[in-house]
């Protein structure tokens, strides 16, 4: 099994664990806005890192960007495997036809 | 293979590819601070989805920002497996020293 | 009557235009999120100017984090005066008193 | 003498203050992308105010984003009346120009 699957079955557990025991079930306790701004925090150390910091600055901040992801979709109930679904499906896409439905994103 | 890994794949392909013809290069042909604005902005879309947008919005959203974190780091020349790595070396920290290293640094 | 106030008074005319007509209108005729959306985008084009662009690009970025921050205002009815009111208060306090409030918000 | 000017001379007068004694001079000693990081988290504050706080949270955020964008203005050595001049030029345009001249950036 491997590392994200595992990461979010832990950070299920800890929700259950005391606040004052764990970080992800302290941010639980927060609600779900305060989970949302760390998610936003760790975002914007990210965008700073990549591009004025180090290799090792990205590494850490990008993990910290994906724990805080997977802290929020596990408040909403919403599975890992659903973002991976919706990945895969727009891979399925062409190049071509991705591009396209990009564009009319935006 | 799994997702990540071969969207991962994927990318670092389309990089190669030519800016009319695909996002990806699009993007990388507009340098390194115009990656990380798209992902800052992908974030900021998880962020509201994530208080205020439906599941499906947010498993939209959460889809555009991993994405996007493999494009910035794939123009670092950083690896997905990295950032695991992290993942994982911080997940063999016992809850308690995860919660210290984490008060710590905030 | 000095600038801020002005534009606040321009943002507040062209609400009430045409989606066709104004950029003010069309972001309010998509609703709260898609404001709060670019304000976010705005923020991070700032925080990226603030570290790796010209003097030149970060007034331009925080010229457009401004703009939109009063859009935002404007679509919840919340007065810039309310906002510089609030600075004024934080200001009255002594620098060790407005220390010691900010300390015990993180 | 305004609100906006005046805190922008005395951010500019805490900088040379001791990192003990003053918020604005502990963040300048931390350097630039601490600043930018400050920013982008007042940002998604906002942003999460905007969406989903009363009013009252969306003016409290809204100065801790003004604040620490002249803290980041002042650290760049880019003073307010820059900004200022930049949307008084903007706003000299047309609603039609400046919608044509935002469509172009987009």
């Amino acid at each position: 099994m491997e590392t994200l699957h595992r990461l979010e079955e832990t950070i299920a557990a800890r929700r259950a664990a005391s606040p004052d025991e764990s970080y992800v079930a302290k941010l639980n306790a927060k609600g779900l806005p305060k989970i949302a701004q760390k998610l936003g925090e760790e975002a914007t150390e990210t965008v700073i890192a990549g591009v004025a910091g180090s290799n090792e600055e990205l590494v850490g901040e990008s993990a910290d960007l994906i724990f805080h992801l997977l802290v929020l979709l596990s408040a909403r109930g919403v599975s890992l495997d659903h973002v991976l679904a919706e990945l895969e499906r727009r891979e399925g896409l062409s190049g071509i036809e991705e591009k396209a439905s990009r564009s009319a994103k935006e």
